[in-house]
């Protein structure tokens, strides 16, 4: 009997047949996330209640040494939730409970499976949200967001997941429970919470999070400028930063962006416009009213033949409409195409959007590009038809090529959609064997067998038996001649 | 030839007698820190310049098996840089150098050694400060800082260090020399960043920290204000921030700590105060203006019989003087006294100091309490006589019965002097065997041989060969009457 048989096997008995899918067509269901690229069908479903089911789940593989993955809304894009054919897929999505809004500490409890809108929806009659603010956060799940340290538009001023998480429940790669943080700042100790947030499943299955949760803002202000040229809205997306006014977003489009929204769904930004900027202020009403005067002074000073300021919600939902149905509307422009997030200095915007227009023209591809231009996060929407010979792998060396861009600029192969299984080959040119060494003797701690989401983040396994030490280059005490010493 | 013995020979050959001393009359100079109740002459001292001296001093202890601890200005109040007596001490106070100030990206690059109130002046003049405030900041070092995860009376508002550290290099104890983040938000790969700071040089010895810099406030108020009780202040410090203000700093001082500020400053707070809260404001001017308003009504409403709005720079420092000289102070009240630091819920302030005052009363010793209302850190001051038999005993009894009564209030026993050598026996009455187990894990993924400051921190070492695992309870699977499948 196979290990993933005898797994099979427990789990029924633990769980019953309601919660173990084992039907073929059935766990087809769950062969990708949101990077569709990549597709395998998973050994074994197990649709988890609660978190003991997720210990029931871990301590089973962990026994039988079967691969294990979890899996929440499946938006991912960057396939970190994909399965394994030999293991087990632990599917969190029906653990969607918001177990406590303690407001007068500006706290919450949540499941992992509640959806990121859900939680900003329970806590605003308190005058409360949650702050982290992905694209997908209508359908996205909040432990798939500290899976992923997920951002989103306002993570220019608000930060990543990460600076919103102040305790997690964990099911660690051994079956074992573990509490991390809690609601009170800075307990004793080892802070694991970075560690863990961001982690992309390598150190076990979250049950449970603690959020902190955002004040609303008394005063929000939504302004939308029409540029000639990305090399002007980057301009002004610098000026505006340089001048001290930290915006809640600065989101950039270009011209093929633009058209293929204006396409799907119909958003009127400035006709003509070879890039829009969308500058989101909020705050208290005297701060917003002195940032808004400053936004459009730089907007201006940079080349802006228009700026409109939404007059109210209605105003602001249209502005945001076409921001944020960007990439789903490129289907009307292309039959198909790949979604790219790197990062670089926000001062290298221009000379890499023009990099970028660069690689394209020499592949004979097109480029639509999108982003949160305030903190460099880049989108680019690299467009093909698949039904064009040769065309995937085209469109796939110059998103490839992007990313070498961005190390090449002084900056980083993802912003927020994670490493997973896409971006592993890149991890050596961003970090050095040392770095690298490091997070595996970490990862190793708690996985020392290699079964919690394996192959996603790290090229290479590291041997668990090793000890960390020096791998390569000179041992200082050999610089110094006395490496015989000992 | 001793393991230590060799180590003081390779490191003489590699730095020299001028960074190497082995006479045991200068040795003794860093037998304590702060926390002058332990000393323990180390074995040897080195005197690091740069990273590279930290490497080679590290790599050697790691060849010999030897143990080292780090030290920066020695001013820690948990014995976290107690010295071992056959280990080497690395003193990191020559490494003071600010290699960067990088203003328009609000970072700033430092050596360990760097004091913390220096890079604030450094970065004032160009409206910046680095917001990590402790007590002792005119003598203690950001590398400290980062061990300790310091606070200060700020950090109510602007969160610990660790809130304001976005890059460290590390020489990890097999004296391999590692980068982690840097100056750009969420870098791919495990954010490690919170396991190091706060890690107490468990983990290794930091070389250089880059940091966030903090905008210089627009405007700053200061209000004293004097109450009958504690009681009252403490419900004048929940009225305050359940409106939503959240002030730059809330400190209380009782009626034993006063006394003892009068008679080393003459700060003229209000006589005959029970209890006096010093609030400060700071940000943009008509935030503070409004803030300012809330604040004097709550204190007001709370029983404030005296209020004062510093007028200028002067009257403020006043102010701050009898708060920042508490600790020094009680010197004039009494010939010894212990400083303790624990953590409670803010809501439970009035409980626990008089659950204090009790414990007081019961053991026959006088305790002045000094604390960072805002956030429940309290730091009461427990007097004793040295002179006196047995007193000494008594004031440890009431102390750590302070820290039992912190965790009983669902607190923490630490708030910012860290655990070090002084604490390590109350981290199992905060955390479980598996919580335990998960953080060391992680200790001896860089810390195998147990020779980074053993002994602080945990309570017992671990063996590092274990695997993790369950190490207590019931295992899932035996709950489902499944165990024996495997």
């Amino acid at each position: 009997m196979s290990p993933l048989s005898r797994v099979t096997e427990t789990l029924l008995a633990a769980l019953g047949p309601e919660q173990v899918i084992t039907d073929r067509h059935r766990l087809r269901t769950y062969e990708c996330d949101g990077l569709a690229q990549y597709k395998v069908v998973p050994g074994l479903v197990v649709l988890a209640r609660d978190a003991d089911d997720v210990a029931t789940a871990v301590a089973a593989c962990a026994a039988g040494q079967v691969p294990f993955v979890a899996r929440g809304s499946g938006t991912g894009l960057s396939g970190g939730a994909l399965p394994r054919a030999e293991g087990v897929l632990i599917v969190m999505s029906q653990m969607r409970q918001i177990r406590e809004i303690d407001a007068a500490n500006q706290r919450a409890v949540v499941d992992p499976g509640v959806i990121n809108l859900a939680l900003t929806r329970a806590t605003t009659p308190d005058g409360y949200y949650f702050a982290p603010d992905p694209s997908s956060q209508s359908v996205c799940s909040i432990g798939g967001n500290v899976a992923e340290n997920s951002g989103g538009a306002h993570c220019l001023k608000y930060g990543f997941t990460t600076n919103h998480v102040v305790g997690l429940d964990v099911v660690t790669p051994a079956g074992e429970r573990v509490e991390i943080g809690g609601k009170a700042p800075d307990p004793p100790g080892y802070d694991l919470l970075g560690a863990l947030v961001g982690s992309e499943g390598t150190l076990g299955i979250v049950t449970a999070v603690t959020v902190r949760l955002t004040r609303l803002p008394q005063e929000v202000q939504t302004v939308l400028a029409g540029f000639r040229s990305t090399d002007d809205a980057g301009a002004a997306t610098s000026a505006i930063i340089a001048a001290g006014v930290i915006p809640a977003a600065i989101e950039m489009m270009d011209a093929l962006a633009i058209e293929a929204a204006e396409k799907a769904v119909a958003c009127g930004y400035p006709a003509g416009a070879g890039a829009v900027l969308v500058v989101e202020l909020d705050g208290a009403a005297a701060d917003v009213a002195g940032e808004l005067a400053e936004v459009l002074r730089h907007c201006e000073a940079n080349g802006a033949f228009e700026t409109r300021i939404a007059a109210d919600d209605v105003e602001r939902a249209l502005i945001w409409k076409g921001r944020k149905s960007a990439f789903a509307a490129v289907g009307r422009i292309s039959p198909d195409y790949l979604v790219q997030d790197g990062v670089i200095p926000r001062t290298a915007l221009p000379q890499v959007l023009r990099q970028i227009a660069d690689l394209a023209a020499e592949r004979d591809v097109r480029v639509a590009n999108v982003f949160h231009a305030g903190d460099g996060n880049l989108h680019p929407l690299v467009l093909f038809d698949d039904a064009e010979e040769g065309a995937a792998e085209r469109a796939e060396d110059v998103a490839g090529g992007i990313l070498e861009l961005c190390i090449a600029n002084g900056g980083s192969i993802t912003g927020e959609h994670g490493v997973g299984a896409d971006k592993a080959r890149y991890m050596p040119k961003m970090f050095t064997a040392a770095d690298l060494e490091t997070m595996q003797a970490v990862r190793c701690a708690f996985d020392p067998d290699n079964i919690s989401n394996p192959g996603k983040v790290f090229p290479t396994p590291r041997l668990c038996g090793e000890r960390p030490g020096r791998r390569q280059g000179a041992h200082p005490l050999q610089e110094a001649g006395l490496a015989e010493v000992f």
